[in-house]
């Protein structure tokens, strides 16, 4: 599997010419990083396969744990198994600067999604290394555990730990797809269970935190940029709406005497693609599940539940838009006569990014030289649970056709530098 | 269970009434008979288990034979199973006139879809015998063997055989859900399978079936009639759609940049309704099945297979509505630039009733002082099968909710009886 490494570094190498290299960012470095940590876990399709809480995550942790040591990092490590890769800034009490991303990945996933986010922070310490830059305040590298959540269907589990954002009684009770209970995984993994939920990082020397990630999307691919500016966190809220209708006979169920709840759902869905854009640019609605019931070919469907994954930004803009869908469907439901009820499964408020963070970002990108483009981010991050309560900043490297959590996730190397050039800026303007 | 077979008696003679009781039809009898066939194969639901080629089937044509005896019928047995009770007519070589039905049934059906026709055809024999009433043709009580087709996924396999409509490969490849061929099944129901496919009924001497069954639907019930003189018999096309887009991450691909499956599915099926009131009143279109893919709550429905059951009792109406159905998806899948293509599952041609039956049929209705009340079969019938080249009639009784296929079916006693004096006047004008 050692040819799969050397594959990918040649293939990240074909197109690079070396970007601006007296900052000491390394785009061979991190070349061979991204191969390196691409090997742990390598699938027969040529994808990653590191679950968190896995031998393949705890590898790739060691492995960067070298390069960590290597460039001189003090190495120290959480109830939660999340790795802080210190460089002391020259005054003793400032606070602490963190940039950082996750090693694990969804089964058969990418090479890029985390990987590019803890090795861009690692290359921003090379290159101070490298150019003698000494920051003020301290700056750490940070590894979070099961950010993908593949194991438990949770997600983010290490960055919530972190900021004792886990509720205990509700994962003890969860067990893999296998059964063994989080307890017993965390057991393995060489961990404690008092210890995760009390990691016992002081959070108020922590300043602000930074992350790097694919975008995962298509919008800096059409907008020819390589980096991007993000504005928002987009919390997601989940509505399981059920219609409920009356089934019967597909032959002797005359139209007009039916209360067909595939039909009222249709319109449903039909109707809600205009309602996002309404709200604001920002905000999305998508139905990508749904049952149909009976769904047999000759019987009208006396019920179909479907979910609406509704995102914005903002929270208020996000809750209208759920306020504006509940009406839709009740409005159609109402008209026709036909039953409708709700559930809420999942709520996230969304994480906006600062004014300040915002700018800090812009600056950097406009002083590398590269156009500014801004976008929210649809999907979580670690960034939105550290954003909860740390002032966070984030920046976007374009993603091939958008393709992501899959072997053919795709970034060039060149738009990684560029990214990494972005980010030690921004991070100098927070360290100094 | 003796006991349910009381119970049932008593619930369809306990509003009744005596109607016309010199026409030597007789409800207490038929209430009788039909709560001995429920008895066979009763569930713990109280419903009728009586599978095609089941034992309880067999039974349940046992007991029928007994009572044709009784009324003095020459039974006779094809290579399929059909059961014929003949009274010989007055002149010997006048043509044959067939009424009744089958006595097999869903899992857990009702008691009526099925027994009723053919005690309903059985009665008429029993008031000939009381009143002396001898045809000139010969007439016929016929039990068709497995109606529903429930074991085989078939259905109409006894009238099939009859009018040689089945295709020999394609049964001998069939295998129950037991793995059990059909050949093997036959076997058990001590049948053989050369004599299955040539049954050497002759059809020239076949000059009309008239079939009663319940309706299935609320269209009687609505109209507060007893009894329903059926227009023809429609056929069902299934036609398998699919809708292929571009599946994305839901939180990162903005509402404009989408090629959302079943957002193209949802406008479809919404536009659809409509459609089968521009061909005819009794033109029907239906989504019943659908599956989504890849049906995750954070995905973009990448596609959407769906089937579309179209019916009319008229070919050509039927096939310009499948035409239109075809228009209408690819017109949505043009405009949202989405991939669409289709599948042809079924095609089965609607059988229409002559003009000459059915006003044989509303004179029957009238003379019996009943209100006249037209409507089309969405459902098949084994008349559909001997209809394709024998002039048939079929009267429906009307059933309480529209309900079938489920312990719940209901007709009245009243409505039966009045649906056999109907069918009496019917096959007299018929054999005369």
């Amino acid at each position: 599997m050692e040819q799969f490494s050397e594959q990918l570094y040649k293939k990240l190498m074909k197109d690079y010419d070396s970007i601006n290299s007296h900052s000491g960012i390394n785009g061979e470095r991190l070349a061979k990083r991204l191969a390196s940590i691409a090997n742990i876990g390598l699938t027969s399709e040529l994808g990653s396969h590191r679950i968190g809480f896995s031998t393949e995550e705890k590898a790739a942790k060691y492995l960067v744990k070298e390069w960590m040591a290597e460039a001189g990092l003090t190495i120290s490590e959480d109830g939660a198994g999340n790795v802080f890769g210190r460089m002391q800034g020259s005054e003793q009490n400032a606070p602490v600067i963190l940039s950082g991303s996750h090693l694990d990945s969804v089964p058969n996933g990418g090479h890029f999604d985390g990987p590019l986010g803890v090795l861009a922070a690692l290359e921003v310490v090379e290159a101070w290394n490298e150019t003698g830059f000494i920051p003020r305040k301290s700056y750490e590298v940070v590894i979070f555990t099961d950010e993908e959540g593949a194991r438990f269907h949770s997600g983010m589990l290490g960055s919530s730990a972190m900021m004792r954002k886990n509720q205990r009684e509700e994962l003890l009770n969860r067990k893999d797809i296998d059964g063994i209970e989080f307890e017993e995984v965390l057991h393995q993994y060489g961990l404690r269970i008092d210890n995760f939920f009390d990691t016992r990082r002081s959070l108020n020397e922590i300043e602000a935190f930074v992350e790097v990630h694919i975008e995962q999307g298509k919008r800096l691919e059409k907008e020819d940029v390589s980096v991007g500016v993000v504005t928002g966190i987009a919390g997601p809220c989940w509505l399981e709406i059920t219609f409920q209708g009356e089934a019967g006979h597909a032959g002797n169920t005359p139209m007009n005497d039916r209360k067909d709840a595939l039909v009222a759902a249709s319109l449903f869905i039909s109707q809600l693609e205009s309602l996002p854009k309404e709200v604001s640019d920002s905000s999305v609605a998508t139905v990508g599940r749904m049952q149909v019931h009976p769904n047999g070919v000759n019987v009208i469907p006396g019920s179909v539940t479907l979910t609406v994954d509704i995102r914005d930004i903002h929270l208020q803009r996000r809750d209208d838009l759920v306020d504006e869908i509940i009406s839709l469907a009740k409005r159609i439901s109402d008209k026709r006569s036909i039953g409708v009820t709700f559930e809420e499964k999942v709520r996230i408020t969304p994480v906006p990014i600062t004014e300040d963070m915002q700018i800090k970002a812009i600056s950097a990108v406009e002083s590398i030289g590269e156009r500014v483009y801004t976008l929210p981010s649809g999907a979580g991050h670690d960034a939105m649970i550290v954003g909860t309560s740390i002032p966070v900043a984030m920046l976007f490297t374009r993603s091939k056709d958008g393709i992501s959590h899959n072997p053919k996730e795709w970034s060039s190397l060149h738009d990684c530098v560029i990214t990494i050039h972005a980010l030690k800026v921004l991070l100098e303007s927070l360290v100094k």
